[in-house]
């Protein structure tokens, strides 16, 4: 679709169907990761885990406590995004920018998604889980992109208006 | 364009013409900012400080000291984001998601852009600069868009490649 539709259509998908994601739809979101900017990648760049088996989907949705219940939302895909750590902030900005990039590239194939925060806070402090999911040791979760079928079909949800603050130097 | 045109073309212009970019494309841009995906909103969003002052902008291109050079590269147009600090790393990830998504935006109307770290970085420790670019007190300016025609044309110039690397648990 056109550029401006994708970045109208994009919305947090907080409700999946039970439909697997095309493993051919996959890795068009997964290389578009590759496309984002990123800040000094020369020092280090983020790595990629991505998460289909059942029973980790599971662990990982629930880390959270079962108060809070599912976390990623009961996606059949989780792709979290983790960096070394060069200069200040830098780690998290490029995995913000590499989920954003993604997300998008799910938006443009159809595909329901939500970027989130809480189930990488929550992985930071569990080293055994890091370790059973493969992220480098000199990395850290920061973000994640959860995707899938969602409940409503993806198609232009918001309008051209500004929603942030601006002031002007001219 | 088409998104995936778009983000095939997005790359860091580092050589800008003279040409001022046109009202109407910057407020696209701007509005293209209120489309990004934010962490705790409610909390506090990102703060836009929009810089086409001449003399500004070469009082922020000078901000690594003569060494440097002109850090942001003779845009004719910044944008600085600014974010409050809310929960650890999320002012960070949401000032990334509004620069990419403005870059995005600039990409799709043939603007050349550049995502900028070490001017807001210089930014950070300097509170008279910071007052007289209006930048809000409770804010950190975290990471800036210069844009403008680059002296190359906005094209694709990249193929879809993975430059990332990748784990699965399937």
């Amino acid at each position: 679709m056109e550029f401006k539709e994708t970045m109208l259509s994009r919305k947090s998908c907080r409700e999946f169907t039970d439909q697997a994601v095309e493993a051919e739809k996959l890795e068009k979101v997964i290389t578009a990761a590759s496309m984002a900017p990123l800040g000094m990648p020369k020092a280090g760049k983020p790595h990629l885990t991505v998460v289909i088996n059942k029973d980790m989907l599971k662990t990982l949705g629930g880390l959270a406590g079962p108060e809070r219940g599912d976390i990623i939302y009961g996606a059949p895909v989780l792709i979290i995004v983790s960096c070394p750590v060069t200069a200040p902030g830098l780690a998290e900005m490029n995995a913000a920018c590499v989920v954003e990039m993604m997300s998008l590239a799910a938006t443009d194939l159809g595909l329901g998604n939500i970027y989130l925060y809480g189930v990488t806070a929550a992985l930071q402090h569990n080293d055994a889980l890091k370790a059973e999911l493969g992220i480098p040791e000199n990395c850290i979760p920061l973000s994640a992109l959860a995707l899938g079928y969602g409940t409503e079909h993806v198609t232009v949800c918001k309008s051209f208006t500004k929603t942030l603050t601006e002031n002007r130097i001219d």
